[in-house]
């Protein structure tokens, strides 16, 4: 029997319910569940044959795109998908999106953390620390002029929790600062003034999510637009970024630095050309993972299912179509 | 014939009067004195012997402690020493101290710069920045967690502008920050609650003039007293700290990590073992150095002269008994 067939729509949950793990490490504070729902594994191996039986799917394993290539195109299928991360591009496919099922993010744990990280990066390359660091291994005494933060122009790229937290810690650093997002409103440029606001901006900062619209937005065109002073940094997603483009672009000088967090093939194998790419800083997807990140994800999920299982409405709901939790 | 003689203290400058430049590279803008004062330049080896006919010391290579060396003890000496740097350790010595000569510095031109810097370094070492570049190096991923600065808390010790505008900044980080300077006052601990402070410190910036009372201040003893997870950061002056026993703190992991931009002997030898100290970052005194600065110390200068020229107050008097310019 199919425990979601006896529930009624208020009562979502009961220790008949099923809820499906997606995950690839363990996950702290499931415990808090024993008893309340029947709580199961899968990996990218089983997810396609468990899911048709599950009430809830809890997307831990957000590196994997099993969700996607495993979602039942009809038939029974999870009411509620949460992930673990801020972007969804990784599970979202048309049969979902065109489905009944709620999916929820992990919207506000990372929004600080990459903050500070896109921050880290802007000073480190202001301040030449890379450079820094290579001449001590070199042991060489090299004084350098650096530039000052205090007063230069970015431009940030997705409007979202992310890129909002990106502009308020840019802007106590005195740093003037432009958010652009899917369309204008206080204190938000649309898409029609990104090429304007890039093009004088010092700081180019994608914190955009991957939807069709944003796919490959940062291509040739648009580094050849920037100033060759400019240095881009991307902690949205990879596929956000055309890598052989930006790759030239840096070779060429057209623009001065650049700082990758994620790409489009993850983890970079030792074989991609990146690493090695001038001016180019290569970090393994980890702006937004301070110490503690399992922890808070783990307990944001089970707010969120103490709410779904009491029947109350979910917060941090995906709207399927766009690809993001809608804004204000 | 001494210029000095035939001029009225209220119109000290004059084309008879004599300016000398202690430097040790070109100093832009002095083309603006041209025909109002007899420029004159000195390096190491000619200071002491042109030293009694200037009326005025511009100290230009602040890199130098030949003034300290070539001060004459009795007799004609300048009126006014300026010095193009924030700390005067380099230059004071008892009987400049004891003399009727004005000292001024360039207080406010590093303040941001350092601040800037100093945010730097907090948030490379937060976001494990130096492990990333060295992954990169290595063609790695290699997925690490990182620390959140935001609630974290610093101890920054000296109360003058600099030290103050790191707090500043660290504040606008949602640092929770201690200033600590030589006198308590609103704002500002004094010095018997530095230890209590840095012993609960996350961040121990060290930002103070080098005097009797501060030289060698960070000694094992404190070093011993910071948290296990603490990091220290030196922009003051090298002697401020006992570089063998941050060394010992670090290699015993006494403190996780540190970062100098000053030595107690600068340029630091490529021999020396500071390089290689495990969890260590090594600066070549720059942290105030922003693109430009030449030029704004230079624009300083020259606005002093102007004042002083017209026999108005400087601005900038250190009190050489402290060895700094007093604060409010």
């Amino acid at each position: 029997m199919n425990a979601r067939m006896s529930l009624a729509p208020s009562s979502p949950s009961s220790p008949g319910t099923t809820l499906l793990v997606l995950d690839a490490e363990p996950l702290p504070r499931l415990g808090r569940l024993t008893g309340r729902v029947r709580v199961e594994h899968a990996d990218t191996s089983t997810l396609a044959e468990k899911l048709p039986s599950a009430d809830a799917l809890l997307v831990w394993d957000f590196a994997s795109d099993a969700v996607r290539r495993a979602w039942p195109g009809e038939g029974p299928r999870p009411r509620w998908v949460h992930t673990a991360s801020a972007g969804v591009d990784h599970l979202m496919c048309p049969e979902l999106a065109a489905s009944d099922t709620v999916v929820t993010n992990a919207r506000g744990v990372f929004d600080q953390p990459i903050a500070e990280y896109v921050a880290a990066l802007v000073l480190a390359m202001a301040k030449d620390l890379p450079r820094t660091w290579d001449l001590q291994r070199d042991r060489e005494w090299r004084h350098r002029e650096s530039q000052r933060v205090a007063g230069t122009r970015a431009c940030v790229v997705g409007s979202g929790p992310i890129g909002r937290a990106i502009v308020r810690t840019l802007k106590a650093l005195d740093i003037t600062t432009a958010l652009v997002g899917r369309r204008p409103r206080t204190g938000i440029h649309g898409p029609a003034e990104l090429d304007r606001l890039m093009a004088r901006a010092d700081w180019v900062v994608c914190a955009a999510p991957l939807t069709d619209e944003t796919h490959g937005m940062f291509d040739a065109r648009r580094f050849g637009m920037m100033q060759p002073s400019a240095r881009f940094i991307n902690v949205g997603r990879g596929q956000l970024v055309v890598e052989r483009a930006l790759a030239e672009a840096l070779s060429k000088r057209w623009i001065a630095g650049a700082a990758l967090d994620v790409f489009e093939h993850e983890p970079l194998g030792p074989d991609s050309p990146l690493w090695q790419v001038p001016g180019l800083i290569v970090s393994p997807h980890m702006s937004g993972d301070t110490i503690g990140w399992r922890d808070e994800l783990s307990a944001q999920f089970l707010e969120l299912y103490d709410r779904w299982a009491a029947g109350e409405p979910l917060r941090n709901v995906v709207d399927k179509k766009r690809g993001y939790v809608p804004g204000h």
